[in-house]
């Protein structure tokens, strides 16, 4: 894939943005770098002049941008989204550096969309939105003053993004091609896992949804650090129906009927 | 010299600036990354409360801008200074890279201040103020839209230098030093866990020893890439138990006895 090709598989996704001068910049920061499609998650303003004026030439990047009622809906299709957080959480998905990042990110694009997520210019990411995502990068900064503006970390990734497109290390095949990796599992067939997973672990009684402890967001860094393949995926749902309906030799025993 | 002592003999020298909202983002951006000299020559506008607004609360180093007649006089004690350039001229000084640029004005920091020097929004760099640098940089971009705004550029610039500034692993977040990362499991306890997990996949049937396929090192891949920590050998051990003994709500009606 060319690095062009590359970037464009890169969604830049903007939660709850409050002010429209912030999505012009965000439009104009993705353009000057070669990004293109813009994903709004529930919006808190209008994409009005005050962003078409921010965002210089870049009002087709904007006239474009789709708008999504969920994070999970702007995600659709994608195969890794990475959170801009301002601040480690406890219990958020594995945090790497910036350039560590967008190098196996372009990778991943070469087989269906990434994202980039940022949060409300206030609030930052929700917790339930950075467990959407399967990395999380800080950008360094000031530990005394680490207010990057919103169109200003949109401008920092994406430059990164595209210095790694154009740099040393061509994005090509996934970083770990082995003889038996299958393509990276979309994130709507990772989420269909985790509600699986679940299920089954309330069905052991490992899990109490009444007393969740943290456990799910736990096994969300786990296995968000591996980036799950589609097989996998296949895998560890065979286990899951295999939990809760268990047709081996001691269940056998135990309930000769059952299956 | 510690980092910060460099990054505190960076000028940002912004020339001819139109507009008081790039002002003011050029001041949070230089803050964002730990540089607070600002200096401003002929400003087109005032450094007003659209500045300061911009600035966020950068404002201390909008207070403490200076102001001058010349671009000579801006730089007057510097040892370097790098232009910034949308564009190669003719008959600028020497076009380099901007990471191999800000390596060697970060060493030139620690004999004497450097700066970093912007052109007007509109028009850029004057060939006489390009003739008081001794290097240009051009920002990678997007050759159809190159067009980054001041703040934008100052940003990316700022960025650059913090990360160079503290050796390209800055002080963030460390690979994978989240809250509540846990030390890396030992390959033993790992071993034992790939046992336990064999024993309850043969137990629920998804498993069969005899007709192995490719199971186990299909797990043993996955579990792998994401390099498991002690507190997640626990869990997943925990969650293997409860497949083997299970004690959740279903199956307490199934045997009423069991725990």
């Amino acid at each position: 894939m060319t690095p062009q090709a590359c970037l464009d598989r890169v969604r830049v996704v903007l939660c709850r943005t409050s002010h429209p001068g912030n999505i012009g910049a965000a439009a104009r920061a993705m353009k000057t770098m070669g990004l293109s499609r813009l994903c709004l998650v529930q919006p808190l303003c209008a994409v009005d002049e005050v962003a078409t004026a921010r965002a210089a030439g870049a009002d087709d990047v904007l006239a474009r941008a789709t708008t999504h009622a969920t994070l999970a809906d702007a995600l659709a299709g994608c195969v890794q989204a990475v959170a801009l957080s301002a601040r480690l959480r406890d219990l958020g998905p594995v945090a790497v550096g910036v350039r560590e990042a967008v190098v196996p990110l372009l990778a991943r694009a070469a087989s269906a969309d990434v994202a980039l997520v940022f949060g409300n210019e206030t609030s930052g990411l929700a917790n339930d939105e950075l467990q959407c995502c399967q990395q999380a990068v800080t950008i360094p900064s000031n530990p005394d003053y680490s207010s990057l503006n919103l169109g200003a970390a949109v401008q920092v990734m994406a430059y990164e993004l595209r210095m790694a497109a154009h740099g040393g290390a061509p994005p090509g095949p996934a970083t770990e091609a082995t003889p038996f990796s299958s393509p990276p599992a979309g994130i709507d067939e990772i989420e269909r896992f985790y509600a699986h997973l679940e299920r089954a672990l309330t069905h052991t009684g490992f899990h109490d949804p009444a007393r969740p402890r943290r456990l799910l967001p736990k096994l969300r860094r786990l296995f968000g650090r591996a980036g799950l393949e589609k097989d996998e995926i296949n895998i560890l749902r065979g286990i899951l129906d295999s939990i809760e309906k268990p047709t081996g030799p001691k269940h056998a025993e135990r309930e000769p009927g059952g299956k």
